[in-house]
C-alpha cells in the first residue's frame, strides 16, 4: 500500500518549478498548499512549523536550495551568481529551526553537489541540484518502508501509544514511527492506537489522529497527563516515538514529553522504542546533553489558535524537545535495522 | 495575610439570600459571579465545573441545600414539605460528580442536621441549615490555614511543581495544595512555581496562575508533558498536589496527569506532597482501584476553547482523575498534622 493521504513535500514541475508544501498548522480543519517561490518563504514555513517532521524539514530545505537558483534559468547567471545564491540560501535554511539534524544533513548534501559542480553552467548546476534533493527525497519514501518493515516486526495484536507526529507528513510518505504502525496494520495487526494530544502545538491531536483515520488504523486521541493512567489500565503493548537528533550512543531528543513518556513506560514495564532513518544520528555528538534544544515562544502556550487561555503576562517555559537518555530506549528502529540493546557499539555496528 | 481574591463561594444575604459562585469557567478572562436561586443552578455549576475542587464543591452543596429551601420563608411550610424539600435537594445534588468524596461528606453532614431538626418550624430549620453549611465553609478556612502551616514546614526556597487548581478557587480561601506554597510564600521563603496547565480544562492556566500572580507568588507555566524535564534540570525541590479522595491506606484520587507527575518524581527523587483536608478521606475505601473515576466528554480534548482541533469523528478517551497510589506519596498534609511515611496506621492515627 502506499499512503494516499496529501503530500506533505513536493516538488512540481522541471528545474524552474516550485516546492510546494502542505500548511500543516492549518490541518486538520483545512487542506491548505503553499508554494515556496522564494527562499525567505521556505524558511519561514519550517520555522512556523507549516512542514514539520525532522525527515521532511530536511527534504523541504534541499528543494529549497533548488528554489533560491530557479531564477538562474531566466537570467544569464555565471557560475560565481549561482554559487553564491545557493551557498547563501544553505546558510540562511540552516539557521531555521535549531534541533533536527535531518536539516543540516540534508543542507549538507547540497552544499557537497553543489562545491562538485564547480564552473558547471547554471541550467546544468540547477539540474543536478533538482536531482540530489529528489534523491533525498526518494531516499527518504524507500526508508520509510524499510522502517516500517523493521519495526512491524517488533508489534502483535493490541495498542500502542504514540507522541506527536511521525507519519508521511513528518516526512515524504509513510513517516518513521507511524510507518511501523501503517505497516503493522497492513500486515492485518489488530492495533489500536493511542495518539498524545502532543501540546503545546497539538500534532498529535491534529497530524497524526487525522493521518490514522485516512489510513484506517484504529485510533483513540488522549491528553499527554493521560499517557500513565493508560498504561497503567494495560492498554498498550507498547510505546513507539521518532526522533529529531540521536546521538553516537543513542540519546534521542524528540517532541517535549518524551522524555516522560519514556520514564513512565520504563516504570509499566513496557518498551519504550524509537524510530528513525540515519540521518537523524548526529556520530559527532555523543551525549545528549550537548543537543541544543530549540525554545519556543510563550504564546505557544498562553494562546493555542489565537485565544488567551491564561493570564496576560504569566512567564512560561516552553522547550520545544527533550532527550531520552538511551538507557530509557528499548530499542532503535532504523532503515537499516533494529538496534537493541541501545549501545554506542551496537549503533555503530548498524550503521556505520 | 488572606487571600484578596474574589471568593470562589459565598452566601449573600439571610436565609432567604442565595448562594454565589464564581464562574471558574470564564477566567482568568472574565469574573462572572452567578446567582444560585435554585438547585439546578447548583448541580449544573458543579457538573460543568463553574465551581469545581473538592472542598469547594463540598461546600457549594451545602449551601445548595439551602438554596432549595430558601423558599420556605415565603410560604407556609409544614415539616413534611421542608423536610421533603431538603432531601430531595441533597439526593439531587449528590449526582452531580461522582469522584470527589467531601461532596457526599458535606451533604451528609446536611442530611444529619436536618434530620435532627425533626418537626421544626420550617424558618427555624431553615436557619440551622443554613448555620450548618456556614460551618461547613468556616470549618474549610480554618482547614486551609492549617493545612498551609503544616506544609509550609516540609519547603525551603526554590522550585515547586503543581497540578491543576488547589487554591482559593478550589476551596474557601487559601486553597489545599496552594495554601502550602502561599504560605511558605508569606513566611518569606522564596519560591517559584511550576505550574502545570492542566488539560483538558485548563485549571493550571486559567486558575492557579491566576491565583499566584494574584498573590505576589513568581509562578512559571509549563504544558503538562514538560512536567520530566523541569525535574530533570533541578528546577524543583518538591512536587504537591491536592485530591479528591484519599483511600484508608493513602491511595489518592486527584485530576488526570497525577498518576504520572507522581511516577516521574520518584524517578528523579523528588518528594510528591499530597495536601488535603481530612474530609477528603473515604475510610470506607481501602484501595484506590475502588475509586470511581468520572469519564467526561470528548468534546473537552476535541474543541478546547471553543475551536476544534482534532478531525472530527475521532474516539477518545477523558477520564477526569487518576489514582496515585500510597507507595508513590512522600506525605499527606492534612489540617491535622503531616503523615509521613503514607500507611493505613498512620493515617489512622493521624485523623480517627
Amino acid at each position: 500500500m502506499t499512503n494516499t493521504a496529501p503530500k506533505s513535500v513536493a516538488w512540481r514541475g522541471n528545474v524552474d518549478g516550485c516546492l510546494v508544501l502542505l500548511d500543516q498548522t492549518k490541518l486538520p480543519g483545512e487542506c491548505v498548499f503553499l508554494d515556496c517561490l522564494d527562499v525567505p518563504t521556505v524558511w519561514e514555513a519550517i520555522k512556523q512549523l507549516r512542514v514539520r517532521g525532522a525527515p521532511a524539514i530536511g527534504i523541504a530545505a534541499a528543494y529549497g536550495v533548488c528554489v533560491a537558483v530557479r531564477e538562474s534559468m531566466t537570467g544569464q547567471w555565471n557560475w560565481g551568481q549561482f554559487y553564491k545564491t545557493a551557498q547563501e540560501a544553505i546558510d540562511y535554511l540552516a539557521t531555521s529551526r535549531p534541533t533536527a539534524v535531518n536539516l543540516f544533513w540534508a543542507l549538507q548534501r547540497m552544499e557537497r553537489k553543489l562545491k562538485s559542480l564547480d564552473g558547471s553552467a547554471s541550467e546544468v548546476a540547477a539540474q543536478e541540484l533538482l536531482a540530489e534533493a529528489s534523491a533525498i527525497h526518494a531516499e527518504d519514501i524507500a526508508m520509510c518502508h524499510a522502517i516500517g518493515r523493521a519495526g512491524a516486526e517488533l508489534l502483535t495484536d493490541g495498542g500502542v501509544l504514540t507522541h506527536c507526529n511521525t507519519g508521511g507528513l513528518a516526512t515524504s510518505e509513510y513517516g518513521t514511527a507511524l510507518s511501523v504502525l501503517f505497516t503493522a496494520h497492513d500486515q492485518g495487526k489488530k492495533l489500536n492506537v493511542y495518539a498524545d494530544e502532543t501540546r503545546p502545538l497539538l500534532q498529535g491531536a491534529r497530524l497524526t489522529a487525522w493521518e490514522l483515520m485516512q489510513h484506517g488504523v484504529p485510533v483513540t486521541l488522549i491528553t499527554d497527563s493521560m499517557a500513565a493512567q493508560v498504561m497503567r489500565e494495560g492498554k498498550v503493548q507498547a510505546v513507539i516515538i521518532g526522533a529529531d537528533r540521536i546521538t553516537s550512543r543513542g540519546d534521542a531528543a524528540n517532541k517535549i514529553g518524551s522524555y516522560g513518556l519514556a520514564i513512565l513506560a520504563k516504570y509499566h514495564r513496557i518498551p519504550f522504542y524509537v524510530a528513525a532513518p540515519s540521518s537523524t544520528f548526529d556520530f559527532k555528538m555523543e551525549s545528549g546533553a550537548d543537543i541544543p534544544i530549540e525554545q519556543r515562544s510563550a504564546e505557544e502556550i498562553t494562546e493555542p489558535f489565537g485565544k488567551r487561555i491564561a493570564p496576560v503576562g504569566v512567564p512560561t517555559y516552553n522547550p520545544a524537545f527533550d532527550v531520552t537518555p538511551a538507557e530509557l530506549i528499548t530499542a532503535l528502529i532504523t532503515e537499516k535495522g533494529v538496534i537493541q540493546p541501545v549501545t554506542k557499539e551496537n549503533i555503530a555496528a548498524t550503521l556505520q
